[in-house]
């Protein structure tokens, strides 16, 4: 039994984060902190915990009083806010799992330019692990800091790694459709329902800060250079994440070859779903759990690669804790197996 | 050809009388002004106006500038900052029709007690009209001052006062559901798409400010008292309101006898739409026009009536172009002949 | 550890069923038939139990053949179906949780009146117990044959049978507000998408089939003859049912004293949650949980229940599951404690 | 005044065409027919029509009592169906406007081999026009039978036909997300509300039939021969399509240039909105309305090309309407200017 804390609490990916603790047998939530006023009782910001889960939120104040009651924090905070915080943590032998953007690049130069904030500790971006089991599982094993993914290249990396690997790929062309928790549990005008609902709109278009960090990643994966070119979409939906990929091969290449490529590469992996031909991926098969579901397409020269996550567990929380799961040696599907409320 | 203004032009009952008054072939809107940053092209703040309708919306300054450019002014303003501006318009001869509540009230204690504000022009209060035309259309024919109806009362007022008028009544019971737009333009966290989506709630129950307003309008159509009990519930639409009344009637009482009073009264009424038995209202045969639909169901003793509108058309921007329309002596549906974009 | 049978496995309520099931350590689903084409997997149908639950769903074809296999079987089956399974199942020593509405009733002819068939076993009717476990505890731990609820009576007799127990009542009023997963999986042109987003209705007013169901148990609960009028609407959320109830109340009452019989009766209770005043029920609370919210408002001689459910959990399946925990001595909560997935 | 019939009124885009035409002075809709049971009231089917439009539909018997009374039919049918009655109605004088497939194409085989049928009257091929005003406005002048373009070949061709004209190009990979009205008014299990609202998918990847029907007119646009790569998605909005296109340009080019292009070409253009830097179409911008957003990023050698159009006007019954208008020529815009009803 670990002693756990959640630093931000108050956002979408901490409340998932508690829920998902909360069903999980091996730790206890000791610290559940955030920016609020004082005397917020959680289960007031989020009643669905009403009954189940009644402490106290408790007011940030610094990482010292934290550090003494956990063994292992979440950083649940907005970029740069982590930038400090880890170091701190870590200073007191506190192991650290930074669902921020701050340690997840390891070129600090690219951090700086994509997030226009000086990387004050860069010494620890080759220390940290990149939280994608699916491609680091030993490294995050021995880590005592995990950068946790971001959610639009979780969907993309999952998706495309294997077949960068096969060395047919220099670039990854990535339309992505996500719902409107990814935005951030945050008042913010151009969200609020009669904005959304029967609205569809791209933004950011190859200009969202997902799309060096999936070049990097793919990039490392392929041995090579991986250009990416990633549009975001903004559609009617509470949770999830689509990605369909167009990735020209270097030659036409038979999709049994490919297919292959993904079924030895995901066969041990427990929440990774290959689907086969004639199905694609759907949010509400991976709504609500952990898993990411992938198919492939190949005509000729270009392979359509399509994934589908909750971007609030694969694409965070529930990433989080299969992270979380192998720093301590606990089975990886700890606390994660979930099976969706459909319809 | 008058020229209107529009005070409060960026909430959404601001934009759709815009939309509404550039569909009408007697007005031209010569004002359009908010409480806003300067130089926002109106078609910025409204997209959906580009192209279309170009010009600048101005920052609101005072009384004076507007009303040396207008015949008659639109106020789409939250209720106590129309109460000043309202003997301002009208002392410089300009035509007012407010959409706040500040006027709405026969009674200054009743405003003061739900608003909370000192009524400071109650002497107005006897000279404005109710602007429901299906009530008091000789008296908008002829008024200065029209306080247009609030939304949810529009919806109860109309399926109501028929049979409160046969003296068969002394309580009305209630429940509505509302749209999100009825909320305001508003950057509001309990409002965003993933608060909204999948939900439903009772807010207000028993103790939103349009009570009283049924309970006045309602007591006076009846030329006796009646209590409303008024419980309104957020739903996850963006427009429209569907009202459904629970009315015990003091003695069981034929159908047909209450369904003819209904006909006689809206035999030629152009916004209402009684539906035959075994029909009731929707919104989305509402959604976007002008209309009321009513039905009414009788079990002995307990009439069941059940409306629909568009919140921000008969509900707000298109009633108050109904009663342009009676001040100015113009047929009474110009600009107002919509057909639901279905679906 | 027992062998559990589901019939009529592919529409929503059985495969709720089966997700509840399969977290649950006491049974195991032995059969899982439905009127299907041979050969069909079930997570074909179902792709979201693709990798969890992978067996097929067999053709029904006789009681026989799947009480073999069984030791209690839920028949998730439309009305008039279960007539004659149920008597066939319990001659062979099956425990049988009913769904449908066959079993409901103690009075073959309310029965006959509303569902227009001759009831073919109403001597078992007096054998059947309704499955509602706050009121019926001790009953359903005895009962061989429980017929499950419906949907919107659950919602309805939670929230008025503390009150109607008090003497005070005589006749409940009843508005429902209803997810489109309660009308079935069925492909039918009104349920499509495009006709459900944005519309609200009300539908079947006064007439529907619950409205009796209703009645007898209030009925019952109070000991005298409850009038109900039940007023069923149709809004855009998969999941979910808003119950509003007006009562009358035959004198002013103090709403602590009303409360206190709230408090009291369902203290207990694990799947009522009782909220205090200035909160209401959300869907979003319940949903994805076997919950029931509930909250009174008391104005004067009316108070204001309202209640919220999800209709395929508490409303269904859930509560089948809690009976049969009861029925086989098991903790009440067995298999279902969930948290809701939010937002 | 002309006299014009729709045949198929009793879908999606018939009930469109309808009120489209309702609002067009140069019209008279004198037939109207659908494959329905006798007897059933347009406003029955189409309850928004009520007390606007209540004329009969008529149970479609053969193409000479129609031809009878019409001087131009819109054919709101199935592929197939208008293949035969295509020629009849020409060989009466009736001019043709077919909103089905079955004329689009240039060449049979293409058609014979994506639609699975024998062309019996390829000899029209050549004579009807492909009704995309924006590309062939000269010869929809004088044309007898119009092809109505498919909905996604809308949204694609007006995307990237300037593009493909300058000869920078060989290939587009499509992405286009489409709302649920464009799988028509069809009793689909796969489209009622509970499966589609919260979900997310891609159907038909690379094999959808308007991809050689986007392939066809492109490949004519450039004079070149062009590949199309088309994933269409269906999400959970009512109306509308947008679509994402990835163009690879043989080489790297400025932006301005090819904007340029795009300016000049629809420069004065009624229905086509470009939009500036920094804005991306969004579909509640054209939805009710027969415009064509797009937008245009370049980033070195690619083109980010997005559109957004109403799948049911600019994507079929606006179109429609349009190629009559100049069929006539009466101004291209009659009865085609709406403002979107927002939010």
């Amino acid at each position: 039994m670990i002693k756990t804390g959640i630093v931000g609490a108050t956002g979408y990916t901490g409340a998932e984060l508690v829920r998902i603790l909360l069903n999980h047998p091996q730790v206890k939530i000791t610290s559940l902190t955030a920016k609020i006023e004082k005397g917020q009782p959680f289960s007031k910001i989020f009643p669905h915990f009403k009954g189940v889960f009644d402490v106290q939120c408790e007011v940030f104040e610094n990482v010292e009083s934290i550090a003494k009651k956990v063994d292992l924090v979440f950083l649940a905070v907005p970029h740069t806010v982590a930038l400090k915080f880890v170091p701190e943590f870590l200073a007191k032998g506190i192991k650290v799992i930074d669902l921020s953007a701050d340690y997840r690049f390891d070129s600090a130069e690219i951090y700086e330019e994509w997030y226009g904030t000086k990387h004050t500790h860069s010494e620890l971006l080759k220390k940290k692990v990149y939280g994608l089991p699916e491609l680091y599982r030993d490294k995050i094993k021995k880590a005592d800091l995990i950068a946790n993914p971001g959610c639009y290249p979780t969907s993309v990396i999952l998706g495309a790694s294997p077949l960068v690997k096969m060395g047919l790929v220099s670039e990854v062309l990535v339309n992505s459709l996500s719902g409107v928790s990814g935005a951030g549990r945050t008042a913010d005008l151009s969200l609020i329902f009669p904005e959304i609902e029967g609205n569809l709109k791209a933004y950011k278009v190859a200009s969202h800060r997902h799309q060096p960090e999936m070049a990097e990643q793919l990039s490392k994966a392929a041995g090579s250079n991986i250009k990416v070119i990633f549009v975001p979409h903004l559609v009617p939906i509470s949770r999830g994440i689509l990605t369909t990929m167009y990735i020209k091969l270097n030659k036409p290449t038979d999709r049994n070859k490919i297919w292959g490529k993904y079924q030895e590469t995901y066969k041990n992996e427990p929440f990774v779903q290959l689907l086969p031909e004639g199905e694609t991926p759907q949010i509400k098969m991976v709504r609500g759990t952990n898993k990411c579901q992938i198919s492939v397409i190949v005509k000729d020269d270009l392979a359509i690669v399509i994934t589908a996550i909750d971007n609030l567990i694969k694409g965070a929380s529930g990433q989080a804790v299969q992270n979380m799961n192998l720093m301590y040696g606990w089975d990886e599907t700890e606390g994660l197996l979930y099976i969706p409320v459909y319809p």
